[in-house]
């Protein structure tokens, strides 16, 4: 990325939807996945510093949240994404529930390199990492896929799920029947028959399915999302939904007896199914599950849990993604946001014009 | 503030110098000692949430830091301020050692409301709150400011005291003698001598000065940037520089025997001066100053610090005071950074041009 001068290159929602036009989704998506791959594959915590993130989880004026997530691979870039999660968007206002931006800095000088919507590429990223998670851990060959929870997270989990493994069925469920109906149209790129599961019939949706995904805003203390029982004992779940503390879509029992898989061990304890798990059942992060991918392929007979919580690290792989993509389009705005004179020790000198 | 659309509001570097050329230097640095004392007079911290900052603090590429600050006005606005420190900017690259940018979000929604070069803010902010704690602890009449380290940020430094108390006489010192030299040109709003004190000589400062400021990039383990010695008994000294964990730009000694004023405790006690002093030394912080502003005037002739790290709630009053001045003036630009489509739960709406 060009660092001279003190322009900041600009990348709005339609500049990102019309990169993904021009190299097709499904390009984008198997790119964004073999990027992530690679990422973890390197991943030393040492060298790619992700703090715990933070944020403002409020009740007023509505519900929300509002964190910050920095990453920065030492030496070369630092990323904070910030992201909003409102559930109450789509309904009041029209928006999605998770609204997000990216800002990358050059670590030499300070500077603010790059801004990026990132509400696309959040819902991309975290499709990504199931992605990854799902190829290793889901059962091979053509699988039945469930979803808990129909929103703008499910389709990209789909999605994720489709790039890895040839999807045969579809079964999915929402608590809200005009969602659940929706999705069908949604995910056109997953040219298979969509049933839907009334909520009262949520249980046998366990039974039916090889990858499951949970991706909903249920509320503390409201979980879990599905009930415990039978199911196929190579059964892969990805849990992606609700991140809070205290937050809870799968069974305990159901935890108790899978290998879980957290993105980030750190926060998954605070804010993932993790945090319901016994300690001693937690098994490899997603960097290890990549790392000793051979080790972990032979758990694809036995019940997985990929905890999701969203690591910085995939949010700094998919914005330097699409900034490289941007560039290589001539797409994207430049801005002289932080322009300098010639005395860097007159703070006035930018006042003569 | 509009929250209509997805449109974020942007403030370049050179917007914020017109705003300053158009309404006037002196009224811009007034009219923000005004509105950060009123913002501290009705300050609670149950209602303006500043988390501790955090950030990444490196020797690689080269030393620095960035830093993110957040604030939140429950209910209503949050911003996140994000600022690099990085010493080697003015020699090495031209630019300034603090560059930094401040974002705004809707906490009913998570949008990206507006995002403002804050690199000239940062500096005008911390005059600001200078002159707010040397208005109500500082000898009234007219006063002789010493400066220990002259760069961007004692301009301001400078600037504040001026705008607060009728300048004698400024006397300097720096390190690097050019950066002495250059300071009266970069003061030429201060129509006073400015006389420069040899680093040797630097201790006559201390007995020399009503008002002293030390705004300097000392080096962990190298200071203090002054020895204590013989000074007026109602000296007060705004410490600016530095704010890392083990910073000490005031001897301890010249601590044990003063009213220290830390601009929030939590902060200064881990990268202040607070950090060398006794809990039990540690006077009222910037707020309590302004919301008990006549008790506090009683120690205007005793030996005072403003212990100054740099406070979020700062950030945040700077930011929209521009952004006020911004829309009154018509100047700014818009980018639609997070155009969102009809349907909220299918994040490639977006991609249907």
């Amino acid at each position: 990325m060009a660092r001279g001068g003190a322009t900041t290159r600009v990348l709005r929602a339609d500049e990102i939807a019309q990169i993904i036009r021009v190299r097709g989704l499904d390009a984008i998506f198997d790119e964004l996945i073999e990027r992530l791959t690679n990422a973890l594959a390197v991943y030393e915590a040492s060298k790619v510093l992700t703090p715990a993130r933070d944020g403002f989880h409020y009740e007023l004026p509505t519900p929300g949240l509002l964190e910050w997530m920095p990453a920065m691979e030492v030496g070369r870039v630092v990323a904070i994404k910030t992201v909003g999660y409102h559930p109450a968007n789509p309904v009041e206002r029209g928006l999605p529930t998770v609204l997000s931006s990216t800002s990358l800095y050059d670590p030499a000088t300070g500077r603010l390199l790059a801004l990026l919507d990132s509400t696309l590429l959040t819902a991309l990223r975290t499709g990504a990492a199931s992605a990854v998670a799902t190829d290793i851990l889901a059962t091979p060959g053509p699988v039945v896929v469930g979803l808990v929870g129909c929103g703008a997270q499910a389709v990209t989990q789909l999605h994720g799920i489709a790039r890895v493994r040839p999807v045969e069925r579809v079964i999915v469920a929402d608590a809200d029947a005009m969602v659940a109906a929706s999705f069908a149209r949604r995910t056109w790129f997953v040219d298979r028959p969509i049933e839907i599961v009334p909520p009262g019939q949520r249980a046998r949706l366990l039974g039916a399915v090889d990858v499951l995904c949970t991706a909903t805003s249920v509320e503390v203390g409201a979980g879990p999302v599905i009930e415990d029982g039978e199911h196929a004992a190579w059964l892969h779940i990805n849990a992606i939904g609700s991140d809070f503390h205290g937050k809870q879509e799968l069974p305990v029992s159901l935890l108790e007896r899978s290998l879980i898989c957290p993105d980030l061990v750190a926060q998954c304890l605070v804010e993932g199914e993790s945090q319901r798990a016994c300690l001693d059942r937690l098994g490899p992060d997603l960097a290890t599950l990549v790392q000793q991918r051979a080790r972990f392929e032979a758990f694809r007979s036995d019940l997985t849990v990929f905890d999701s919580t969203g690591w910085a690290l995939e949010d700094m792989v998919v914005a330097e993604m699409m900034l490289d993509h941007a560039a290589g389009l001539g797409l994207g705005i430049t801005i002289e946001l932080q322009r300098t004179t010639s005395d860097p020790r007159d703070p006035y000198s930018t006042l003569l014009a």
